[in-house]
């Protein structure tokens, strides 16, 4: 027989070994996921100080590759003006896969809190260099140069220094080397931060490539989406084990007072009135709890139907307005074209609460642009998806759920749909970050959010046809009749042609008043729901 | 500024958080995946100790659900015949994360090392009971009561009985309850317990089901495919962490005894040419290998042309003869059906190795079942793999790098396609093992070995074609050559009807023979590659 031999293995250990599951499974992708992580922890950092977020990135490359295409190493360095790290935390920040600032019940791209710390990972397993770090809060600057010691998970400081910080800098600086494959990843980190230009309209990126182009996607605006509070949990969405250790640190004194201190929107008449459905009296002190009356609690919470909606307050949509500026701006639209924003009203799932907002657009400059068919954007806590669209929640409700041709909407009609889903807990369907699962309540906001936009759209279509129609029988009328006055004054021997305006006129033929009748069509307007 | 708190979690709780990702998403697919992860350990036992496998399943009613449909408290309780596991590590194999058997480089089911704990985990947060787990390595039996604590990710033993074994009983039972959905599972489920008696016609399952249904799975044959051996890792497989550790704790003097003490198939002659390949002097002793000389060989162990293939006796495919007879099983094929299947020769991907096999079945006893056009069972490690299917590089390498027609295979054509990968590493996606990424060296694999079979599958069916069209034809001869017969002895007014045998004979008409002639299509044959 085999002998089986037992061990434990660390967290870090885990994920470097099984690497690909956070979205590090080659090359090309460990460069497009380790700009991804990076940016991604950069904007929550700007969000959560407030700022419009200024952002640069630059990619080099350190060792040429061998061949004439393939892997390299490259240098990777991100900027940012948000929050910065407090000096104490940094190290356990970049070097303790589970340590770190997302386990709250708040809206934040990051959800696993592990990005960070697996792209460093990756970086020294691959180039065996360290990370530096530079990081203020605003007071010192600290810098750091850090490995992880994967076996143990734990940070080793090489290095760390404390700079004066005379201008008052705040922000991070994030440098490491990693291998990677720039020819392959390009389009992808290019398409990234294109979108997250897209759905964040007042953030400023720039982005040096190792070919030395730079790209730079500048703030359309300084106005940014309210930001998301921490908020307490919601009776509905806790599981036994919530519940328990809830009531082991809690110092209420009795079942009544627990539930209102410790749940959103319970106050004293829900917090009895649930308390007697689940046949607990709302006098008994928490800790006589036993294990049968939390599991009764859950059960019973799952039932209750008094409860108030979960607050949303701890979500931060882009907003129609911002969402449709960003499209414009990305996708250079004109006021000829059709855009539409629309934000849904909070829902929820498993007692997450979450918010579906979505936009259409549509029109010549995206045909000459060479769009056609519909192209659909993912976004997920303002987070764009690029990869396994078929597996996404979105893509199903886009393609499955909607008939386009009730909408005349064509195979061939150049139509961008974007769909952003936000969430204290969006249901991804792995560690990369990439689909979401098809939670029910999710595809009906969705597909119902894209209904409500193909009303609009098809408006737009059905005028625009009309219009053209009308047009093209004007320019008949336009094009024959000076010719037919001119020829009739020949036959007639007349020096003079006719003024054939009232004529023309009488016919409809007002081209300005067809071209505003076609500008009524909406644009960028919410329709509330 | 919204202020950040920083925390650190434990692998438990991370997987307590984010459980949908390993499979427990939901009641429903929370029962398929504590069964199937329960029933993949128990497997990996048996098959350790060499023993045919003696499985038992059984999920009972705990609490009634309060609705029609909806989650429901299960009991889950599975007794296996493997190897036992050792008194002292049943706690820590099964409270907590990221501790197993499974670390090592030997194919197994289990890769990740998480399964069975999560589903502890899973039924404890659902429903707060303790896992009962009692196991023997043919000594005493010991009995362990157990919760996990998830903060701490330490098990919790409540009780630990030791009992006598007077009849040699070796093996593992874990009882858990948890909150699940058997009437929305139910399918999967049996599905799952399906595909793995064919991918392991060894194997002896009994189920019963929480309405009392017996379901069993007899084995047809009591012989195993070879066990897998734990083997030295390739150089090709190699990176910068793990080539760090070995010289960290090697006791090898110099650089060349280490490659060859530490490598699969790396001698005298290999080690010296490689070394100096990388420009590393073979009397090198390994603690003096800088990072940077890490970091150099390792790309250059990448580059290096003149190692051997990997060493594929770490791997346990099924063979041609046992999956071929556990689909002839399953899928009540008869004689007359086409079956057949391949195994191709290992091969490797980033170092790793890797075989493909694969099935192919068509006839009439499919289409008396129902099927119609491709059905395709994708397994990996012994696996069956039964969600997102498109997202798979198996459904890739049927669906989009076959043209099916040239096979004479028509949208209709009941035809079955089963494909096993397996490797000491499967290319998993995500945690919870459903689909596997498209390296490219494992889809052309797959893409040779379906191509392999369906130029067999062209001939039977082209066969068929003519036999039919040469019965129609015979029983145009045979049903009116006896009226002719019988009318011109009529008309000739003859008592006696001419014997027409000779006559039918000259045409062809044997049916016997034509019978013959279809049966000699091959049957269950490998052809090696």
């Amino acid at each position: 027989m085999a002998e089986a031999s037992y061990q434990s293995i660390s967290p870090s250990d885990f994920f470097y070994r099984n690497r690909e599951i956070a979205g590090f499974s080659n090359p090309s992708r460990a460069l497009y996921s380790a700009v991804r992580e990076l940016l991604e922890n950069s904007l929550d950092a700007c969000e959560a100080r407030r700022v419009p977020p200024d952002i640069y990135l630059r990619i080099r490359e350190v060792l040429p590759s061998r061949e004439e295409e393939g892997p390299e190493v490259y240098s990777l360095r991100i900027e940012d003006n948000g929050t910065g790290i407090p000096d104490e935390y940094i190290p356990l920040c970049f070097g303790k896969v589970f340590y770190g600032s997302k386990y709250i019940l708040r809206q934040s791209r990051g959800t696993f809190g592990l990005g960070g710390t697996i792209t460093i990972l990756y970086g020294q397993i691959t180039t065996h260099k360290p990370v530096r770090v530079a990081s203020s809060i605003g007071k010192e600057i600290h810098e750091y140069e850090m490995m992880i010691d994967i076996e143990h998970n734990e940070p080793i400081v090489l290095r760390h220094e404390v700079h004066e910080n005379r201008k008052g800098w705040r922000g991070t600086i994030v440098e490491l080397q990693l291998e990677g494959d720039y020819s392959r990843s390009m389009n992808k980190i290019y398409e990234y931060l294109k979108q997250t230009a897209m759905v964040c309209p007042y953030a400023d990126i720039t982005f040096v490539d190792p070919k030395g182009r730079l790209y730079r996607f500048e703030r359309a605006t300084d106005q940014m989406p309210p930001p998301p509070r921490a908020v307490k949990p919601h009776p509905k969405g806790v599981d036994v084990e919530t519940l328990r250790r809830m009531v082991a640190s809690t110092r209420a004194r009795n079942m009544k007072a627990f539930m209102m201190e410790h749940f959103q929107g319970v106050g004293e008449v829900t917090a009895e009135r649930f308390l007697n459905t689940a046949s607990i009296d709302p006098k008994t002190p928490p800790d006589e709890l036993g294990p049968e009356d939390i599991v009764k609690l859950v059960r019973a919470a799952n039932d209750f139907e008094e409860f108030n909606r979960p607050d949303p307050s701890c979500l931060s949509p882009i907003g129609e307005e911002l969402l449709g500026m960003g499209i414009r701006k990305e996708l250079n639209l004109t006021d000829a074209d059709f855009l539409m924003a629309v934000q849904r009203r909070p829902s929820t799932y498993l007692g997450f609460p979450f918010i579906v907002e979505a936009a259409m657009a549509h029109g010549r400059s995206l045909a000459r642009q060479g769009f056609s068919g519909i192209t659909l954007y993912r976004f997920a806590n303002k987070i764009p998806l690029l990869f396994d669209e078929s597996s996404c929640v979105i893509w199903k409700a886009v393609n499955r759920n909607i008939n386009w041709s009730t909408y005349l909407v064509s195979p061939d009609t150049p139509l961008v749909v974007a769909v952003h889903v936000c969430s204290t807990k969006i249901p991804y369907k792995s560690v990369g970050k990439e689909f979401l699962a098809d939670q029910p309540e999710v595809e009906r906001e969705i597909t119902n959010a894209i209904r409500q936009l193909a009303r609009h759209l098809r408006l737009y279509i059905s005028r625009s046809i009309r219009m053209a129609r009308e047009k093209r029988r004007l320019s008949v009328f336009e094009r024959f009749l000076p010719k037919i006055a001119e020829f009739s004054a020949k036959l007639a021997d007349k020096e003079e042609i006719p003024d054939i305006t009232p004529l023309l006129r009488a016919v409809g033929a007002d081209l300005e008043e067809v071209e505003r009748r076609i500008k009524e069509v909406p644009q960028v307007v919410g329709e509330g729901c």
